[in-house]
């Protein structure tokens, strides 16, 4: 976290760690001020652990600066995972008005991101609530934030899939037209070649495939963009042998309809390609 | 952008660089394949650049080996900038088949965020045709991306405002606070405390803080969440005598009628904050 | 690889890169020469693919000098895997004596320690041979290198265990101990809390503990330094409906025992922690 | 050491940081625990600083995490270079059980290495104990623990041979080959080209090539393999004009036979390429 | 800064960062000393808030040592700015001797540089006392060091031109050669790609230059290398429309005259290129 | 040499990696042209072999650009050690002007620095023609470069002396200090701690102190700051046995009757924290 925070404060403040606005005030720079982070917009919040890292690492940008030697405390008025409304103050911080204003855009914009991130899965999480799917994140995140965009799932209620190339097999369809189409052969092979830390799924798109995966030994079976009355008959045929896995477009207006077909993972990329940001600001006053 | 490929695998292939499911085909890794890099969606394609030098860190990344010794080539099919349809097949990528499944995800992550952002650019863009305005971006960018989603916003035909704290003054109002509220006082402080190379801007929300802030010598006048006809008079009032830029929540549905009271630029946060990814894939067949 | 070898030269040639001795020859260290990698005692090599690398680290440390203008050859006389007898050639280097003199030891060391893995690997897999038993390597690798030490496992013909804390579940005495020793609570909470990516295993040191582990759905267990009778006995009762791994102190002496109990896999430390270096030199005559 | 350290924690806990067992006890992680480091094999205890150094980058790697508000506490129970018997408890952590587990793996895999190598350092130091013969270390270490490794050979009563090659010349038999076997010439280009701060050694393989090294003004001479009989009628002949080293495949067997020929010093590859790790456990109990 | 700072201990301690001399002293280089640090020559100090960075940068480098568990303290006797006299002791460093002895060189040459650099521009700045002039730097700086060379400059009294290529355009000789020596297509061209952030200045050679620039809409001028006769007859025709700097081989001989020319900015490459070191050292003694 | 370029590099650039100024130039920027490195003022040439380097990195920073695509060459016309006249081209670059643009500063900073040290050095050296003394560096360099400063000394004619605190042990003022003033106390504890890799120097200043370190069996003796006829006392009573270094505010006036008292080597700080830079340029015409 704290390396992604040292990055992004690299990016604003560049070769020489220049705030120029905040030097521009001269010696009223150093008054004391107070900061309130509010949300503007409805949604749920994920990332507050992230502001004292943020002006920790502002003040360490600046040694033997004011900065440095007055350090900034804060308030936690809310807590990650808080459904907040507009206007909730979620944070409160006390300390020289040059921090305030250092720390403020990068301390936003992954308060923000990570929140938008959390609102959208919860979004999902609530729209199958009641039937036995959870809501799968997966590899489509941002380069250099999937731990916390993952976290940031996980703060939304849902769960996280493989964390990268690295944990699980999973074969797609690609692979499978590497080993001809046979699912059977590419399971075996797979087995062979892997330790007993390493689960392996096979991604179908028929009945038929499906089948052929549960006959080859699959550990988790995904189904990629199946009409809903097929994955109720894979889920019927499965009969709990192994979970089943969808995916594939789902949206928040589709994502009910396959949950009650009985699968038990929906996957969303979604959930971290393309949730909008959290409106969220914060307002600097003298102390 | 090496770096970011490179975190991005790091990412993706966890500490011992590992792709299991890859590794899990067996010989069949080796067979020669073609993958088809193809727009999904209508917008405007944007880092095509990026395929052969994530390609060049996948094999930079397993040196002595198979994808090491094989290089993959590639065929440009599109250009940055172009808008293109769905189906587009926009690159082809010709090497071993594990080379092509280790880099696409992590490929298609970028494509597809830079290219969501130059396609909402490209939007706002053609909102505004005709009049003066052009578009700018914020610093509401992804931690770790800036230069490139900055990149993208030119691809899409926005104009780039300050890359960071450190290549220009901007006084906003938490800036003014601090200099309790004095515009002139803060400018001139401003001055005095900066060399040639940069310029000041100041965030105002009135027309009385257009005046003070020109009379104080501001290079540039930035109008917050003002309603159309009061930055119809400060267009009116400033008479292009310093350039004028508009901000505030600013979408689609306003831009058009912001960009017809006369301003300069247009700053929009969600070129970069919330721009949805557009959906681009990979398709992999045997050569 | 890369880094690994860059922090090897590193460490060798100080922070100005240099090597005294090498330079100390004046003129001489251009001469042309060959350089052969021998290994000097009987056992499995690994790690050949580093000639090269190390070879262009070296000569990429260098700018401008004469080792980048003038290329090291090199020529493979064996494979990773191969049974060697002492005074076996594996590799010829061809090059400017000065790059085969600055890289030799780094070489050495990594080659050395490999073969030493692979070797002592290839010994117990020998041990167990016509028994259903895998050999594994643990997480007691040396500190920077695990990622090639598990290679060298593989090449040894043994299986690798979990890559580390991120990628499995495995519950020790130590978690159990956490949850008041309830193996059910445990594995219930732990599979609770994590997606269909992860495997979850119980470290057991009874069949009671066995009982209670199969039954609340492990999906391995270990059986932690059991006499091999009660190990028989776990393997009866749990009757191949999860696999099992046996641990702890097992040496070259008692693992063929061990093995015949019919468990799984044979997890062993040594491998990593306590294989010697395999006698590797490197002599160099004028070309 | 902190970048070992740190190196070692990111090969165990992935790109994301994750220790998945020790989240999936939930609730339970937090329990205050005591920690006790026991040895179990007689040995050299060589590490011991490390134990708060692995604690607080574990620590660390948590911001805002419970186990970075609720620090672990250790206490000492024994100093680097005790030889330890069996049984013997060498510190004690106290702190929240999850620290404890995250450390614990990557705390031992050091401890483990380092007392290896102190404790086989020790057996070679007692093995020459009344001869003038001082043991020495070589450069055949672990790549990336060189520091680490040769601290934990003067722990264990030897002396370092130098750190790499920028730190003294040492004209082995290749640098030798290179300048057509002439001694005389090699040492005469040497001290050339090198300033005060540098000492040269040669290394020889009979008395013929001693005398020629002393009389060129060799700082050092290596013998090199030579049997016993001839390294006494060196040390006679050389008289203590300069210092003498034995090297070549020296065991714990034939090292006392060596020493008494008189020799200065005595290196050995095997401290650091072949010292099997000492087994040392942690084990935890709630506090 | 802290970077540079471990850089320059990484260059002074090596790779096993040790400092050879001071452990050499065995037991008595845990005495408790006073080190005091002394200006030799006339000049202006700058870096003295280093000296507490370097310290802690010494003990961090040496975890579980006596240096990191003996905390050295300071007390500051001067401050950045001031002019001191031959003898002056500006800091005086309490704490073990052996942290005083390794922290001594890096501190030395850091302060030394940064010192001699404050007092060259002293110097030009007190040239040109009463004029309109302002004393620039340049890129001229030494590699790695530009942002503590560019605050030194600040602290002896200058001002700060551009930090790189990024954050400012200026169009020199060999751009103006690029666009066929056309002063007006060049800005013109530089405008229409540049966003509201980025300042224009143009170099120029001749009145007829600085006219075209300042038709062109530059927003600065250089005069590179004019007489001062014609710099006057450039102020002259300008009257104060843009700001105009003086550069080229400005000595302190001759800086005077350019700044009674009336021009806004002088650029001197010498202030960083050329400033020799100010004398400082530092004496231990016992406490 | 390569990351000393990339952060010379990133500072110049910025973390965008923008040269605004060469982007202004439009299609202008991809030219062909040639560059001359032109030296300007009279002087030993270093550093040449940057000129590819700069190059080199500045293509790479640049992936999919028209700077990749179309490679800069380059034709060397003069050699490191040369003693060059005013206006002398001593390399000659061909590439796209952006290239050579965007490397320019960079390029130049290097060259001019390390000629400036080169130049220096070879003046003391010129100063002493004829007497047995070498001209030494010292530690006293810039920090970041220690490497580049002391191979320019090299390239100017003067010797290395010890490259850090870690490859030779140096008792000066302040360790005698530490250790009572006993010098015969301090030599006996260096040597009882130091293996055979190091020397032991040992600064004096008086005759009775160079008798005591003699007497000590130091094998190197500095008089630091000793009068011309001391030292010739010291040169006489040493009379060979161990060889003595000059230290101590010695100018190129000084120099050559301090070389006249027979010491060894003679070390000047001056070499690497004084030297003016070398005016070197670089004139860019189109192809």
């Amino acid at each position: 976290m704290r390396e992604t925070i040292r990055a992004s404060l690299r990016e604003d403040l560049g070769p020489a760690w220049q705030d120029l606005s905040t030097e521009a005030l001269g010696a009223a720079r150093e008054r004391p001020a107070v900061g309130e982070v509010r949300v503007k917009a409805p949604g749920v919040l994920c990332g507050l652990d992230l502001v004292p890292e943020v002006v920790g690492v502002v003040e360490a940008a600046y040694p033997g600066s004011f900065r440095a030697a007055h350090p900034t405390t804060w308030e936690r008025l809310a807590r990650d995972g808080d459904a907040v409304a507009p206007g909730t103050v979620v944070a409160r911080l006390q300390g020289p008005v040059c921090t305030l204003l250092t720390a403020e855009r990068t301390l936003l914009n992954l308060l923000q991101r990570l929140s938008g991130v959390a609102t959208l899965t919860r979004r999902f999480v609530e729209a199958v609530a009641g039937t036995r799917a959870r809501i799968l994140d997966t590899r489509k995140t941002t380069p250099g934030l999937r731990a916390l965009e993952k976290a940031a799932v996980r703060t939304g209620g849902g769960v996280n899939h493989r964390f990268g190339l690295y944990d699980m097999i999973m074969l797609k369809d690609n692979h499978l037209t590497a080993m001809g189409g046979d699912i059977a052969a590419a399971v075996a092979e797979a087995r062979r070649r892997s330790g007993p830390a390493v689960r392996i799924e096979v991604e179908t798109s028929s009945l038929a495939q499906v089948q052929a995966a549960v006959g080859a030994g699959a550990d988790l079976v995904m189904l990629d963009n199946l009409p809903p009355e097929t994955m109720k008959q894979c889920v019927d045929w499965v009969a709990g042998r192994v979970p089943l896995e969808a995916s594939g477009g789902i949206t928040l207006e589709t994502v009910r309809r396959v949950a009650e077909t009985g699968v038990d993972y929906i996957s969303v990329g979604a959930l971290t390609h393309s949730a909008p940001a959290l409106d969220i600001s914060m307002k600097i006053r003298l102390a």
